[in-house]
């Protein structure tokens, strides 16, 4: 996706420790017209794929996800990090968050994700696969059936990408960041 | 907004406490087909106001922001719960939550919020307040001019849009909840 591609190079900023700032334009600020662009990216690789629905994580999954289902006309469930007290039929799983360095216990209502789905799931960011690791423990769970991932910006030279497709799933990352060494943008 | 009254009577369940359940298609399920009326509908009040940035809360208000966004082609920001260790120029604020009955600091990036914006603020819910009175900090911390609100549901039995109005701000809801006595919604 080119015009991601460029986005990138031009507006995100690299900081020490393999850490890739797009925060003027994909999770602070938003660019909706670019996220209406990739929402129509996802739906356009998946179209074919039958999915049901679009599960995805807060919060900067969001604006991606809920543009692929506006294209897709497909429900969108986010999972929640926070446990509401009125959530009914609650699935739970453990996510490691690298960034801050804690666990953190992520919830889903089993009334929203059930073993007749076939579930595409959307996020931002690809790195360790943390995130989309507890989403697939969820989706295991309530028995729902992972047809792919799709993440705006796969961090290649983490692992999370290669061990999603070492266990055979499906993982299209519209753009693919090769390394960030020496504070460098490098695109696969 | 009658598709969204509509829904409201027809998928929103009420529980003691006046609280409302609308988590099969807004804030938990989300209907992209109803965000994306929803994000016209906020764009249509909205279209002679000036607006040139929309400022909304993670994480159930950027759904209906984004779409609100991709309408009126501007940029989106939303306040983060969590302080990032690579945010810069930070403001902050606290805000309480009646649900959660606790403070949490919320935060903006200052390069993303400035004198200069001229914002629309959008949420899901406005029941008391509070994440609103929030927002409306940070906006005058950064000196920006609030142009009005946008919430999809207020519940006009709680006093936020009352003390919004007070104060002379533009408060839109889509939907206003007059009463869930009885556990019965009574639309206004």
């Amino acid at each position: 996706m080119e015009l991601l591609k460029r986005r990138i190079l031009e507006c995100g900023r690299c900081f020490d420790g393999g850490i890739l700032k797009v925060d003027s334009f994909i999770n602070h600020q938003m660019d909706p017209d670019l996220m209406s662009n990739i929402g129509k990216e996802f739906a356009e690789r998946y179209k074919d794929a039958g999915v049901n629905k679009i599960v995805t994580i807060e919060a900067s999954g969001i604006a991606p996800a809920i543009m692929a289902g506006a294209i897709m006309h497909l429900p969108v469930v986010f999972v929640k990090k926070k446990q509401p007290k009125t959530m009914e039929n609650m699935l739970t799983t453990t996510v490691h968050s690298f960034t801050k360095d804690r666990d953190y216990t992520v919830c889903i209502s089993g009334d929203y994700l059930t073993a007749d789905d076939r579930i595409l799931i959307i996020d931002d960011f690809l790195a360790y696969g943390n995130a989309a690791f507890g989403i697939l423990d969820l989706a295991n769970k309530a028995g729902a059936t992972v047809v792919g991932f799709g993440f705006i910006i796969e961090k290649s030279f983490q692992n999370g990408g290669t061990k999603l497709r070492d266990l055979g799933y499906r993982v299209e990352s519209l753009a693919e960041i090769a390394s960030l060494d020496n504070c460098t943008i490098v695109l696969k």
